[in-house]
């Protein structure tokens, strides 16, 4: 692939190449350059950063036409970006990745589990400006409308001022109209758990079997910069994420254990 | 479950149930107290912070003996500890969360990819103590000894001193006999990358497919306070890692983002 003078974005989502989020996506952003997406045959919710080790995987192309190309393969979200930056970037780096729009919220500790935000972490590992998005509707057809004018605003900022190297931004949408939404807020994650995560049952031999479900419960509802609270008030929430998982706090504290050596 | 005077230690990992690394952790931690191990049914490497959503999961107990219950789940390591809290520890949190020792480094931005670490960073979302173990031996019967007593120090100190609230540890352990390991070091995440990560072939029918593969570039080899470097001169490296993922350092420049509303 050779530079273009147009910036180059490279898509990918977790929802699958056929989810509406992901199409909604690519509208939004083809304004702006020579649009690669990179998107898993399959639905991938909930895979996280897993990679493909077991398997080999496929990448076909499916489609061709002026400023976007659309390839398909058959691995995680990661495995698609890894793709894309191994076989389709091999001299020049995309300008930008953009990850989604998840059908459904990855706010909070969600971004651990998410494989939007796993795509646009492994993004940034290549140092690319990478951006997940995800809209608070799990429905299958959710209205993108106000979520592609905003993600509009956030990508022409990335752009313009870019993202600080070793971060990613994690941004949320309401599931509000556009005149609803009452702005865009930058947040920290906040803190919280699910609970009650699984529904025990009984299949017909009588042996039991779990369903993961769960509600996710907020430890610190009243925090008024965290991304949960952005989100009940109406506003977008932006997070920027750090790769650096380091608690440089414990540093300290951990140097004074003691060793028989 | 009901709580007992000796501590509670879950144990789990992600290269599944009949994985050696597994049997050596059990057989380090079983001094410490009362052992409850849920682990994968199949070998669960790279699958991160994978959750299972479209399938039910299945949990049966197969060994329980003096000390030690044993249980194997159907899913993923984040499964297992979900699984393990939300059904063995209703009313009781264990003191202390182990998960490895996995066959395989996962230092630096492995950290990302792990389900060694996942399951700790699980626990760890919990308030459990947390701590995931991994030796730089890729084989299928490496020499654990070592491992064995240099964890059994680690633990000894978890429980002792306790490990700080949102954060849990990444021990890894140099291919070493425990006369040459030269002690432990508490570090930094190291900042790397893969590169050349995918093996490219023809099929049979001449359709390309690609086998994940790639090798660990370290961006930073001369800094010493950090995993890789610890681990390349002869130490243990153990890096406390945050489920905070915000980075508070590009909140200020984010919020000078222009927005048209």
């Amino acid at each position: 692939m050779e530079k273009s003078k147009k910036p180059v974005i490279l898509v990918t989502n977790d929802d699958g190449y056929r989810a509406k989020g992901l199409h909604a996506l690519i509208e939004a952003i083809q304004p702006f350059g020579h649009v690669v997406v990179v998107a898993p045959t399959q639905a991938q919710s909930g895979m996280s950063h897993a990679i493909t080790v077991n398997v080999p995987l496929r990448m076909d192309k499916i489609e061709e036409k002026d400023g976007l190309e659309f390839y398909v393969v058959s691995g995680t979200p990661t495995d698609c970006v890894k793709l894309a930056n191994n076989q389709l970037f091999k001299d020049i780096k995309p300008d930008l990745l953009v990850s989604g729009i998840n059908h459904g919220a990855n706010s909070s500790a969600s971004v651990v589990y998410s494989g939007t935000m796993a795509a646009a972490i492994e993004g940034c590992l290549y140092e690319i400006p990478s951006i997940g998005f995800s809209l608070l509707d799990f429905s299958r057809a959710p209205d993108f409308s106000a979520a592609v004018k905003f993600i509009r605003q956030i990508v022409k900022n990335a752009l313009e001022n870019g993202i600080e190297t070793d971060t990613c931004l994690n941004v949320n949408i309401p599931k509000l109209p556009y005149d609803q939404i009452k702005g865009v807020r930058i947040c920290r994650q906040n803190k919280g758990v699910w609970r009650e995560e699984f529904d025990k049952r009984l299949d017909p031999n009588n042996r039991e079997y779990y369903w993961l479900t769960g509600e996710f419960y907020n430890l610190e509802p009243h925090a008024d910069d965290t991304d949960e609270w952005a989100l009940h008030h109406g506003y977008i929430s932006i997070v920027p994420v750090q790769v650096d998982m380091t608690a440089y706090s414990s540093i300290g504290q951990l140097r004074q254990w003691t060793w028989n050596n």
